[in-house]
């Protein structure tokens, strides 16, 4: 996706992060492969000819999905490991990072579970990707047995847990609900956390709003 | 899907049961939309015309796969509360048996992340059921905070973490791996238990297997 400082739209710059979160929204309403690049166009305001500009087809936009979800992923991983923290803190800052940002910056996307739509190059980058993330995962178990902090645990299966909550968010999640992805994710990453934790802490975020993650079943109605 | 017990083939009985564990491998290799009914049949190793006796198309082997989860799911919890046991413990036999049965019964099956390729009746049947083990859920986790064996937290936002990890399952389980599904039935349910619990226990089941979990990439491979 080229970038393009001057493409302007409507006052709204055609950034990578506005043309994925709202490619995002759209694949959520209308499912993947109900989506068209028109529709893409149109919710950004913009002509397919300006949308061309910036992504070659609707594969691609599925990609960069998917890579800006495991970079975020990273991200987290690197500002936990920034801090001088114990492990059990290391932990919920790279998953409130991670969930925050997927919910923000990519509206949730239910797009992430259609990896079959990706071409096989796209297909292997992504698994590359995501094995980095799983290792990082299990390293930050694994380090938090050896430090004392977690209980003795099999990383790759309590990670394969921890990955499992997150990616099945898009599936319940919707921008428009009455929880805010902060809260969403700190609470997420408290629980994931806690479950590992030696000394757990004596409670869990409360449920600030009674009507907390209703469910706007994005995959019901996209289906 | 009619049953015939008379329906042997290569001295195997024709079940429902024998048919959706099939289906849910090949569903697992082929990818749901990359599988058709000849496929199945040659797996169970009967006629097509044989297979139509009990089924009338792939949808309908969808919607049973699907139906046979939250049947299993559902059971779980039966079971669980008719043990006179404190909510900790029900909550663990609970999911111990869901994902155990899905994984055991269901092989796993990616397919029950394909929702939007049910029909649109059959898509309301399994949201119905959905919703009642989702409810399910949260009244047994509701029911633990009340008891005082659950930390104070939000029930829905919990329950959806769990489903997560539960549901997700078929996306890196595989049925010739290394882990058996017991083993990863009763590490999942103390984990996801351990988050809850205001006393947890000291430990969670140790890796027996130090291969425990090998990714065996199901979805790679079916997309």
């Amino acid at each position: 996706m080229r970038k393009r400082k001057a493409a302007q739209r409507g006052g709204r710059e055609l950034t990578r992060e506005r043309i994925l979160a709202v490619s995002g929204r759209v694949f959520n309403q209308r499912g993947y492969h109900g989506t068209t690049l028109d529709d893409i166009a149109r919710a950004l305001g913009v002509t397919k000819a300006a949308l061309y500009y910036h992504v070659k087809n609707k594969e691609e936009l599925l990609f960069q999905c998917h890579q800006l979800a495991l970079d975020i992923g990273m991200e987290g991983f690197h500002r936990a490991l920034a801090q001088p923290a114990p492990p059990d803190e290391q932990l919920r800052v790279a998953l409130a990072h991670y969930i925050e940002g997927m919910a923000d910056q990519l509206k949730g996307t239910v797009v992430l579970l259609e990896q079959g739509a990706l071409t096989p190059r796209h297909h292997r980058r992504i698994v590359r990707s995501r094995d980095e993330y799983e290792q990082a995962l299990r390293k930050m178990i694994a380090g938090g047995i050896t430090a004392g902090v977690f209980v003795p645990c099999d990383p790759k299966l309590v990670g394969f847990a921890i990955l499992g909550a997150v990616h099945w968010i898009p599936k319940w999640y919707h921008p428009a609900g009455s929880s805010p992805a902060r809260e969403i994710a700190e609470a997420f990453a408290a629980y994931l956390v806690r479950g590992l934790t030696k000394q757990p802490s004596p409670d869990l975020p409360a449920p600030r709003r009674a009507a907390a993650a209703e469910r706007t079943i994005p995959d019901d109605d996209s289906a």
